[in-house]
C-alpha cells in the first residue's frame, strides 16, 4: 500500500463533470488498495472573477484582504471534490490549508510554507478517508489565512508528498494537468518532439523558468529539496506521463533533454559606461523597481570601459528605456541601443556536466543554416543563443533534430520498460 | 465611546456599489468616536448559487461538506467589506466566524453558539481596527467549519453584541437590513400600517414566528437571553429603525403592538379517535418525520372519545394527508376531514397579560364584519383566528384598525423623544 498525493488544477475541476471525473481517478487509486491525498485549485476563471470582484471595491486592496477573498476559491472546489467522493462511495473529508496543517510564514500573497502538521491527514488516512486539501494556501502561526501566489497548488501537492514521505512508501506526487507530460519542445512548435519518460529536478527547473508552464519553478524546487518524485500527467487521458525525480546514471548519459524559445525579446545595450560595479546596481535596481524581468545579462568590460546588454520581453522595452535613460544621465556618459525582433533558443540537460561539444554542436548546426547567433548565455545545463526572430522557429527545429529529441522519448519509454 | 455591532445582510452587500454604501455607514459610527465591529451575510444570491453548484455534483451532500462550501460566501463578503473600509481610511481586519472566535457545536448546518472567544476581537478593537466577521458561521470544539442555519448571520451579529457587553457599552446590535423597521403589520397588506419606535423580544419572537421577515427568531431569543438591545433599521436610509428590547412598563400599557395575516392554510381534523395520548404522539411523529411544520393544534375531548385539528401550509396537504391516514389505519377508528382555503389572523402584545378584553374586541370586531371563525387559539401574548382565506385581508384591516395600531407607531415615537 502506498501513499499517493493527487493533485488537480484548476482546468481539472472546472465544472461539474470535470470534477466528477477527476473524482473517479482518485477511486481507481484508492481501489488499487491505495492511501491518497488529493490537492485542488480554484475551479476555471473563479481566482480571475474574484480579482476582478476585489477591483470594483477598491483600488489597491491589502495583500492581507486578498489572500482571505482569494483562499475561498479553493474552498469551494474542495467541498465539491469531496461530495463528489462521496457520491462514488469513496469516504473523503475537505480542508482548507489550515485545517490540513500547512503552516507558512505571514508574507501574504507570497507566503513560503514553513511547516507541514501532518496529524489531521494522519487522522484522516487512518480512518480510510480521503483527505481533500485546499491548494495555494496556508495559515501562518498568527493563524492568518495565506496563498502561496503563483504555482501554489503545485507547492501545495509537493509539500505534503514530502511531509507524508510518498517516496518511502512507493507511492509520488501525480501532478494532473491539461498537458500529457514533459516534451523535449512545444509540440505545438514542433510536432515531432516526443514525451519524456523522466526529468531530473534540475532540467524541469530551467524547462521551468525557460516558459514550460507544465509546472512551477517553486514547486520543482521543493521537490528537489525534499526528494519527492513528481509524475505530471493528464488529468483525462490515462497514459503514463512524465515523472520528475533525481538525476540518475544513466539519465547523464543524455546531453540534452529539451530545446525550448522564448519569442518576441528585445536587446537593451549600455555601451562605454564605467567599468564599475556601482553602476550596474544602479540600473538593475531601476530596472527591478520599473517591475521588469530581466532575461540573460552579457557584461563586456574594456579596462576602465564595459557594456551591458541585457534582453527582456518586447512589452517591457518602453519602460526599460525609460528606465535605463534615466541612469545614463545620472552617470552622466554612455550610450543606450535598443534592438528588436530578437528570440531565444535554449537547450537543456544535466549531461552537459559531463559531455563536452554540446555548444559547439548547436553553433555548428545553426551556422551550417546560416542562422547568425547574437548572443550566447550559458549555465552548468543550460545554453541559450539570441537571434534573430525570423529565425526561431527553425533554429528550434534544427536544435531539436541535431540532439535527436523526436527520438528521446521512446528511447527513455524503452529503458523504463 | 460606546461598542456597536453593525451587521449588514446579503442584499445590502449584494454588488460593489451596495458594499461601499455599508462602509460609509460603518464609517459615520467609527467618525463618531465609536468601536464597531461588522457582522456580513454572503453576498446577494451566493448561497443559492453555491447549493445549485452542490446539486449538479452530488444528490445528497453531507452536512459537513455544505458547510465547508457555504462558508465561502460569507468570506467573500468580510474580505470586500474590509478592502472597501480600507479604501475610506478605516482601519479594519475580516474574520472567519472561527477567527472571530464564535464556538459552535459540532451540528453541520444548523450548530448552536456554544461560545465567544472574545481575544481577537478585543486584540483588533484595541487596535483601533474595525472587525469585519463572517456570518451564519463558527467552529466546532474540533476545529471544523459549521454554519448556524437560516438566520445565522443575525444570530452571529447578536451573540457578539452579548459577549462585548455592548449594552453595558452604550451602544446596540444594529440590524441593517432592506425594510426600514418592525410595523404594526405588513405595509403591503395593511398601508396604514406604523413603524414601532420599539418593541419586546417575547412580541417580536411571535411576530417572527408568525412570518415577519425582519429577524430570525433564534438571533430574538439570544437577544432575550442576554439582554442584546437590537435595533433594527434600513441599510440604505438613515432615518431611526424599530429597538427590540425587554419589556418596560410603558410597554404594558399597548394591549397589541402588532397584526399578522398567515395565507393559504388547510386544516386536517382527527375526529372520533381514541382519548389516549399514545394516538397524539405516533401522529405528530409520523407528520414530524414527513418534515412537515405544524401551526396551531387544536384537541377537544368527550370522555374516551377525542377529536384533533391542526392547521398546515396548503403546500404540506397531501403529504399530511398521506401520514394521518397510516396513523388511522394503525389505530384503527376514527376519520380524516381536510379543509382548505383558510387563512390565519393574530394580534400580539404583552400587554395581554395585564389587560383583558383584548379577545372579545378581536371577536366582536370580526364578527360586526360577518366574518365567521373557525378556530382560535391563544397564547400568553398572542391571540389567533382561523377563518377562511376570503376574508383574510379585511379581517387584518379590521383588525389592526380596532386596536388603534396605525397610530401606535407615532405614540411610540412620541414617548421616546
Amino acid at each position: 500500500m502506498a501513499v499517493f498525493v493527487q493533485k488537480f488544477g484548476g482546468t481539472s475541476v472546472g465544472d461539474p463533470q470535470r470534477i466528477a471525473r477527476c473524482a473517479t481517478r482518485v477511486k481507481q487509486r484508492v481501489d488499487e488498495g491505495h492511501k491518497v491525498v488529493v490537492v485542488v485549485s480554484a475551479m476555471g476563471h473563479t481566482t480571475d472573477e474574484l480579482i476582478e470582484l476585489s477591483a470594483r471595491v477598491a483600488d489597491r486592496p491589502s495583500r492581507r484582504e486578498m489572500d482571505m477573498l482569494m483562499a475561498t476559491g479553493e474552498q469551494v472546489s474542495v467541498a465539491l471534490v469531496a461530495m463528489a467522493l462521496e457520491k462514488l462511495g469513496v469516504p473523503a473529508t475537505s480542508l482548507t490549508g489550515g485545517q490540513a496543517g500547512i503552516e507558512t510564514d505571514g508574507a501574504h500573497g507570497r507566503a513560503r510554507v514553513m511547516r507541514v502538521r501532518r496529524d489531521r491527514l494522519d487522522r484522516e488516512l487512518a480512518l480510510g478517508r480521503v483527505p481533500v486539501v485546499c491548494g495555494f494556501q496556508g495559515v501562518s502561526t498568527e493563524g492568518e489565512i495565506t496563498t502561496l501566489g503563483r504555482g501554489g497548488s503545485d507547492t501545495t501537492a509537493v509539500a505534503l508528498a514530502a511531509a507524508l514521505q510518498v517516496a518511502e512508501h512507493g507511492g509520488c506526487c501525480e501532478i494532473f494537468t491539461d498537458v500529457d507530460g514533459v516534451y523535449t519542445a512545444d509540440p505545438r512548435l514542433v510536432p515531432s518532439a516526443s514525451k519524456l519518460a523522466r526529468i531530473s529536478y534540475e532540467e524541469m527547473l530551467e524547462l521551468a523558468l525557460l516558459g514550460a508552464q507544465v509546472m512551477h519553478p517553486r514547486a520543482v524546487l521543493f521537490g528537489e529539496r525534499y526528494g519527492v518524485p513528481i509524475h505530471v500527467r493528464h488529468s483525462q487521458r490515462p497514459d503514463e506521463g512524465t515523472m520528475i525525480c533525481r538525476e540518475t546514471p544513466e539519465m547523464e548519459e543524455v546531453m540534452v533533454v529539451g530545446a525550448a524559445l522564448k519569442p518576441d525579446l528585445g536587446r537593451v545595450s549600455l555601451r562605454r559606461i564605467p567599468n564599475n560595479p556601482g553602476v550596474q546596481g544602479m540600473l538593475f535596481e531601476a530596472v527591478a523597481k520599473a517591475g521588469i524581468l530581466v532575461d540573460d545579462i552579457v557584461q563586456t568590460e574594456f579596462g576602465e570601459i564595459a557594456s551591458i546588454s541585457f534582453t527582456v520581453d518586447h512589452g517591457e522595452l518602453a519602460d526599460v528605456k525609460l528606465a535605463a535613460s534615466q541612469v545614463l544621465d545620472r552617470v552622466g556618459t554612455g550610450e543606450l541601443a535598443i534592438e528588436i525582433g530578437l528570440a531565444k533558443i535554449s537547450v537543456v540537460g544535466t549531461g552537459m556536466k559531463t559531455h563536452v561539444g554540446v555548444a559547439s554542436r548547436m553553433f555548428k548546426a545553426l551556422g551550417d543554416a546560416g542562422i547568425p547567433i547574437h548572443n550566447i548565455t550559458t549555465s552548468e545545463i543550460k545554453i541559450s543563443c539570441i537571434l534573430g526572430k525570423e529565425h526561431a522557429k527553425r533554429a528550434l527545429e534544427i536544435t531539436h533534430e541535431v540532439f535527436g529529441l523526436d527520438r528521446l522519448g521512446s528511447r527513455q519509454a524503452a529503458t523504463v520498460s
